[in-house]
This record gives C-alpha cells, sequence and structure tokens, in this order.
C-alpha cells in the first residue's frame, strides 16, 4: 500500500506489556490509601481522545487492542492479550493528547471532558466483552490464566492515575486511530 | 502557525514522571538478579530512532525533553525536569517504532543497530551534560533533591528493558522530533 499523508488521529493509545499494575481509582484519605484495581499479566493501555473521535471508531480500536500480538507467551512468542490470555488495564491518559507549545504543552486538539467519558466507559465495556467473547471458546466461566480469571480494569476518567507497573520489558507501542 | 502535513519523525519518544523507577542493565544470572539502575522522583524517557536520524537531532531533542514542564513539583505547579530538579531513566524503546500490519508490528522504519547505538550513546551524554549545567547556578557539586545528587540513567542498548515503575500520575507525552 503506498505512503500517504497521515489524516490527524482520533484516538492516541500506547501500550505496554506488563506481569503487574495497581492504579489508584480512588484518592487516599487521611486514614486509608485509597481503592486500588490491579491486574497480572497483561496490558497496561493509555487512551487519550481527540476532538472529532465518535463510537464508530471504537469497534475497530478494541478489535486491534484486543488482537495485537504484543504480549510474549510464556515460550518467548508474540501473542495478543486474548490468546496470552492475559488482562487489561485501561487508563485515561490526556496528557497524551498534547502538543509542545515552547516548553509547555497544549491540548486544544483533546476531546471535550462529557464527550471523552462517554467513548471511555463505552471502551471499556467493549473491551470487556472482547476479552470474555475472545477466548469463550475455553472454559465456560471465562479465561483464566495460572488459575485466575483475566479482566479488565480501569481508572476514573478525569482523576489523577497513580500507577504503579511491573515488568518483564514493557515493549511500549503507539497506536493511532 | 498554520497546520502543515507533519514529516514523518526522526525520533520518538515517551515520557512519564516518576516518583522511582528501577531498570535492569544486565540480565539475571542463576545466583544473581542482575544488575538495575534506579532513579527516584523524575522522569523516565522511552527513546526510539528512525531511519535518517543523525547527530545533528540530539541537541534539540535533549534541550525539548529537559526543558519540557512535564513534571509536577512540590505545590503541584508544573515544571521541567531541570528546575524539579528531578534524575532521568532513558530507556531504548525500538518497538515505538512500530507501525501495524495485520495483528503484527512492524519495523520498517527503524534506524540500524550500529546507527541507534551511537546515537543513544550520544543521548545519554547530552543529557547529563545538560542536567548538569542546566542547574550549575545552584550548588558546585551539581543540582541534588532531597540531599541525593540528580543524575541521568540509562538502559542498554539491544537489551531487554525489564522495567519498575513507581508514579504519582505518569502523565503520558508523546514527543516526536
Amino acid at each position: 500500500m503506498a505512503e500517504k499523508a497521515a489524516p490527524s488521529p482520533l484516538a492516541r493509545t500506547v501500550l505496554q506489556q506488563c506481569v503487574g499494575a495497581r492504579l489508584q481509582v480512588e484518592p487516599a484519605g487521611e486514614s486509608s490509601e485509597g481503592r486500588w484495581v490491579e491486574i497480572h499479566r497483561g496490558m497496561v493501555i493509555y487512551v487519550c481522545f481527540f476532538k472529532g473521535a465518535t463510537e464508530e471508531i471504537l469497534p475497530k480500536m478494541v478489535s486491534a487492542l484486543l488482537s495485537l500480538r504484543a504480549c510474549e507467551s510464556d515460550s518467548g512468542r508474540l501473542v495478543s492479550v486474548l490468546d496470552l490470555p492475559g488482562s487489561i488495564l485501561l487508563v485515561p491518559q490526556a496528557t497524551l493528547g498534547g502538543k509542545t507549545k515552547g516548553c509547555g504543552m497544549q491540548y486544544h486538539g483533546n476531546i471535550g471532558k462529557e464527550d471523552g467519558l462517554r467513548l471511555y466507559s463505552h471502551l471499556v465495556t467493549l473491551c470487556r466483552e472482547g476479552l470474555r467473547d475472545g477466548a469463550a471458546a475455553g472454559s465456560g466461566a471465562g479465561p483464566e490464566r495460572d488459575g485466575a480469571r483475566v479482566m479488565v480494569q480501569h481508572g476514573t476518567y478525569g482523576n489523577r492515575q497513580v500507577l504503579k507497573l511491573d515488568t518483564n520489558g514493557p515493549h511500549t507501542h503507539l497506536l493511532e486511530f
């Protein structure tokens, strides 16, 4: 296929494979360390939507993210997170949409908060369905790994994303849609 | 400034602020857990060079990376890693140069290994000089934070980058050059 000038993307994602990741979904209080979600082996996906993005792009995004051979299997072969099978941690990350201006970042291209929240919530739902259905041929209760159910976890849109990441080599990928 | 079709980048970086990060720079042996480098507060920078990249782009890259207001100060203000002052962990990350083809990734645009190693090594040197000089107005011994000298650490080009990352919100940024 001939190279053509890429149009501005509607969504930007950064993927990192992990052996474990923890994300704070409720800020710490005076007497608590907040609420955290956690995944074991799988993939962390940072997500940012741009102006003009609609629900239309979501099925294509989910299909690409779930089927991309970006995870190392036990034998070192690259497989999709579906085939691993692994879990997914979705992290809203508006900073990914920034453009440098001088020493600062500007976010004029980012989607508005309400639209972004709606798309992000729908993305989480579709990833859950995809992960469940994609390995449905296996056990009836859904895919498992090392005796634990694989799952989709996610951060709270608009919040600070306090993240702790443990990798065996993140193999960072950039995917735009 | 009018929007123009962006030319293909010569280098791609992804930045994440961190409160701590550890990177394995020598693989674990049978009786050791390998050799690790570590930074405390500062920035992790994943780096990939494309074909056509030369030493010419390095000064501009270093200047942008060191002066970008991408780190939160104690008061929550966004400051550069120089002004924080914070440390830097450079991570070679060839996967960042990938393009999807079907469910796989292709790396036809990535720079060759020898050229990449040379550019990466030079980038490390320039970041070290920049971090030292940028805060030279302070103490004679170089910038410090919480009593510890800020520093540039880096992964070994061509190796697996086993990374453990601890953040207070990574604020992931994409910068291309």
